[in-house]
């Protein structure tokens, strides 16, 4: 069997997360997986760089699998085809033939998320889907970045796990967390070699904190090592994350 | 009563127009009618810039209404009343008093109009709803800008009228249409003194049809004074349709 990477772009509003679930047929690894059934007698499993929660969105998410393609079938015709029968909200942007050894997630080096605030006054009606609306609000972006400063490097990051019975290592990098002021939009971006559950929402809703007034750059290391997740800020909405680009 | 100017944005996706229409509360005009009317006693008639079709959006739509606002309430009051009782896919994004004499329609000298054509392999989901989806196709943008230049002037557009029974001047015109060629995507950009119904998509269809070679350059003359809707193209989609911007 050959072994095909694909990179996928989807709007999550309407889905129930990446990973496919018993008994609902909403998630994105569930419809691109129902599609390349019909086309072969085989099972396919579709291995995702990794699994992003229900309402989040992807400019560049990842995934393999192997497949033996009908005689005839090209790689492009096989990217027409998942996109014919794709709904116009998940799209197959790329595909190609790679090493048998290529593997979505363990091959994967670093990931990164942006994470998109609107403190405007008015929103805007066509970001509507893809933001995370905290209108009328102001945010010290400097107070936020010196918090975000303390957050990158190797760390524990089990303060910041949505999943409280995480039982394997909860020790991650953050290489770089970047943060953008423009009008009436501030734009995170965290790069890292991997995200816990929800970390990135969390990370986001700590730094909302100490944008806000609530938290202090000087809270950080504090909450870090505590390993405690109600030490950390709110769980930011899921709409307002996308997941923007996997390197290998 | 005080005459008020407002700037709209609104994702017409699920709307039938601007104007509203009996029996259907589905306008961008009934939407924020039925608030104003909530507010006070008197009957509000809101005068649009001009009408979009359905489906069309609009970045900045322009209106005015007179109305005797409640004691008290200031100008960002009516902006954030209107805002919290509006559908998320219709923000008033500015408000402010005008002369008694501003009217919409009549003090307008200029409108621009967008139209956003993906000619790439694959679509984009996030932009899905705002561009019109001509995939795997090439278009000769050289020939488009050349049909282009004949259209731009004063003429009769009777041509890329769709009301045939059309009875009143079909004289307008076109001061500027700027093609851009960006990748996967041609977005046109039409500046113009005013323009009769549907006729920004069958400029653009007409546009595309030499784009794609079914007509010429050479054509466009003989298509306006032929003034018989038959010889222009076809009416592009609404949703590849923008009104960017109304100016006074």
């Amino acid at each position: 069997m050959d072994n095909y990477k694909i990179t996928i772009q989807y709007d999550g509003t309407r889905y129930k997360g990446w990973q496919i679930q018993n008994g609902t047929p909403d998630t994105i690894q569930g419809k691109l997986t129902d599609i390349l059934c019909k086309l072969t007698e085989e099972k396919i499993d579709i291995i995702g760089s990794g699994r992003t929660d229900a309402g989040v969105h992807a400019l560049s998410q990842v995934a393999n699998f192997h497949i033996n393609l009908p005689k005839d079938m090209t790689e492009k015709d096989l990217l027409d085809y998942m996109n014919h029968y794709l709904p116009e909200d998940i799209a197959v942007t790329t595909i190609e033939k790679v090493d048998e050894r290529f593997h979505a997630r363990f091959s994967a080096r670093q990931k990164t998320y942006r994470y998109r605030i609107h403190t405007g006054t008015a929103s805007n009606v066509f970001e509507r889907k893809y933001v995370y609306k905290y209108l009328d609000n102001k945010l010290d972006v400097n107070a936020m970045r010196a918090a975000a400063e303390k957050l990158i490097g190797e760390h524990d990051f089990l303060s910041f796990c949505g999943n409280r019975h995480f039982k394997k290592s909860s020790v991650r990098t953050i290489y770089n967390i970047a943060i953008m002021d423009n009008e009436n939009e501030i734009v995170i971006d965290y790069t890292g070699n991997g995200f816990l559950q929800n970390m990135v929402r969390i990370l986001t809703g700590t730094l909302i904190e100490v944008g806000a007034g609530i938290k202090s750059p000087d809270d950080i290391s504090r909450i870090i090592s505590s390993k405690n997740r109600d030490n950390a800020g709110f769980t930011a909405p899921a709409q307002g994350l996308i997941l923007v680009n996997v390197e290998y």
